[in-house]
């Protein structure tokens, strides 16, 4: 099938943060690719790889990296597809990606989610494909409830935990 | 017109830089709407807000909010619309807005771009939209050639300048 | 016995660092009730829960909470009751949790304690509840002598040790 | 009338800023005292004061500092009665008075508001005094509505301002 | 003369902080050209620009800008040409820039100086044109000179002013 | 009279905030010098100065200097006298020129005061003195009875200014 | 002996970061005490400390806190006698017990070293005593020489290591 | 052969990051010298060091510290060789190093690399060195594609990997 999400990262060992957002893709069944790519280190196939993104049929990209972390905004700056950025915590603590991410100055957004938040990446993208789709909406609603459902029953569960405190 | 798009805010105060996102949707011909609403002096109203966007038509939130910021949170909590979430410089040179903003818990992402930036929350409401939306892609091509052209003329007008300093 | 204070926490994993809030109120006495509720996966929840605590003879919440902690700002918009927030450590070292709890936007308090200091939050909720109970002050006032007492021991013992150091 | 709520502050300059809190005790109808004592340039009248405070009636104290903010926690180490701090900002945007005040160790807290959230000190106060006062608590669900009034009323103004951006 | 050092910005609103490399070039009668092009808007000018430079005789870049500061990276990712880089303060005091800037992936190298220190940038672009230029080395040794001169003479002069001081 | 006190700044800009030592100095009657040296730009002086120092007669070295401010480190490195370091704000608030003079490592102190703060590198010089001199501890015991008396009378002025709040 | 310098850390937990102090003053002979005090739990006995310091012929305070550090500056308040603060990391990776110890305001310096400096600490407290004292002052120099020879040794062995990258 | 490059680092712990430099001018046949001496400890070694690089035949200097990091910047005010600076990660997650070595004022500058990146100092180094030496050039021409060679490579390999989560 064609991928209708790209998730693209700076480098391999990025993987188990990034595969968080494959997982969500593939629970709501939307066609997807992974690729590791750099900014920094090979920049031509990374304007190959954005130029032709929604040409290819790509609607949604998610990128991912830490320190200076120039590649979703790189990216960002060469397609007028939606650029989710995910902070990688590298070092200080993922603060220089995060402000690396979401610092862009106007005129070229990235929608940036939490240091290691490859899981939200994944369902802001859902969602943004769903504002043109109402099946994928009908999915989310009971995604949501679903989230719901599992805190629910965690409290319920502690309720009784609790007693083991009381007088 | 029924709004596709709804520019949400926790202050009045916040509307001379939350007035950026209305200009864009404005240039690209999207209806909107306004509203100040506070996720903690009126919860209710934002609740309805929330829980009506949907089915009132509301394809993307735009919410803005400073210190601890938890409108945009708040709403993304209670409706599968995507949210983007401007954090507002109020204390902290915006710190507090942002971290409150971005740092989202797995499951409920927002969309979050730099402090004060509503210009590029409008253009990342338009780029969500055309993910199902040709005639919408085509102008953001447009408007990204339009940007491209802007600072290539400043670049121009600079050749003038940089010969006071040449030798 | 109707509980007078809640401890609410954002999820079950905060129960090893809320814990220490329960054991203080079960020192003094005090009922309580432990829920685990999220601002953003279970709103409804909340809501239900803030709106009811006075009427079940609630006094104090105390809530924790991580990331973009904003569970105890979203009870305190919904209820009288005052409420003690207490930043749980999750990414940046708890900076995160602490401005989204502590910067509350003017009307809204919640009462701040330290990174991790859910002790200090039973403490507090103890001290609150003591503004209008006379016998809870003499228990506190007993309390504090119970602490100076175990630092001035610790520092007999120091006198010990600190001779291998002298001439 | 007996003050039953005492506002200190480190220095007389901080009275613009703390005055907030002396407000809303007046709305509230709530007798109060004032007094600017420094942790470290009158250690014995900030000890009187604190050691005096129950007897005298005080219920709850607010104290106000800014830099290396000492005087909330050096009150709250020699009293029973909750302290509320506020962080002065006066250096590094205030974020030295924050940690200050909220990063008290195990067994003596601080209650602590947003940096100059003076206003909402004194909210927390009235919501202290009244877990013991079912009359006050009547007023602070009054306070509330009228919070949510007022933004309610602003987002009125608001949608004849809107219109000028849309379509 | 064909420039030997190229200054470029991400905006002409960055000139006021560039002239300062393009003053000291001056002084040492180094050929040089100021550009204003911005990764982000026209990425495909900023390839064009990197990818020329050194056939145009091009041996050390010196770039500016602010926010999540992408354009040094860029340029370096893409040229052999040791790349100097400049954060401009915009928001956040110039951390943001400042990290998105130093903070490069193994690899790619940029050359950071001080927020806003452009001036600091010309003297290091002389200084590795220097490395290989023995009549330059002589002329950063006079400037070193100059420097200390300066300074010894406002030292004299605050001999006279620190009388006014002294018993 | 021969100084025992040395005062030195990085440029003499920070002349109006290091006066603050001098102030104090000269109220203590204790004889200083007052020179401005750079770390950075004459070192040979700085270094003939630090070495000469104890020799010449002086007892402390009071150094203010901002950004990666070296002067107080390098002054320290070169002589057993001790030196006083205040970090001068001149970018990022201060914090920069704080870590740079505080975070000295192992074998080689600078006793750092706040931001700004040569009122009390006055101060401190002058307790260190105090240490071998029983006359200048006795106008130490003045000096603080004094300060007391100040904030003792500001709150008596304050007492007249609360009333207008009281009920 | 009577001690001249006394060494205070908040909590016994601090004893691993203080010796470090109490092996300086060991090697230097110079007599010493150790307390553990803490200026929130037992406020009595560290104002019955500070108070008698001067008397009892202490001549320097090294006092260690974590966290929201109090007691170097609560010390400082209620003696004359010099105070050296070491912050000690405890959250935040000490960042608030830095502030917390150095931002004090005019009138009440503390002599703050790195963050866990208690080896500095020592040396400082020597710095100051031999500002009174020939026999001590010449101690120091021996000291500063041992330094750089256990540097230049460690040199002479990476000599060895370097050539084994060399070409 | 004569040394070209010098690393220098204020302590051997600091080796393990430092040995990143030394394999890339290895890599590149570039003659080096490392050496550990301490702008605090050894300051009279670290000026014959640095005024004798020029005369020996050191280019570039490659400077690694910790903490308050003075050394790249005390080397800088003693050489016109240009002066690489490596921040080592000690406390504050490296932070403080950054800063104590970006920071210059103006006149010295330091080409500041990433946190605990000597790798990139090396790289930096060469092209430096690169600016006077075509057939270096040619050499960081092929190092530049052997970047992107091994990101390529490490994309094909994820390839295989991205199948396990598609539809």
């Amino acid at each position: 099938m064609i991928p209708r999400v790209s998730i693209i990262m700076g480098s391999t060992s990025d993987l188990p943060v990034m595969k968080d957002a494959a997982e969500i893709l593939n629970d709501f069944q939307i066609p997807f690719e992974i690729n590791a790519l750099s900014a920094h280190r090979t920049p031509a196939e990374v304007e190959a790889f954005a130029k032709s993104a929604y040409g290819r049929g790509i609607r949604v990209i998610i990128a991912g990296a830490g320190m200076a972390a120039h590649l979703p905004g790189v990216i960002a700056a060469m397609t007028t597809v939606p650029v989710i950025g995910v902070p990688i915590k590298a070092t200080l603590d993922g603060m220089d990606a995060l402000l690396a991410i979401v610092q862009m100055p106007p005129g070229i957004p990235v929608a940036t989610v939490a240091i290691s938040g490859a899981r939200n990446a994944g369902i802001l993208a859902v969602q943004m494909l769903a504002t043109g789709d109402e099946e994928l909406q009908k999915k989310l609603v009971a995604f949501k409830e679903d989230l719901k459902k599992k805190i629910v029953k965690a409290n319920e569960e502690l309720s009784a935990v609790k007693y083991e405190f009381k007088i």
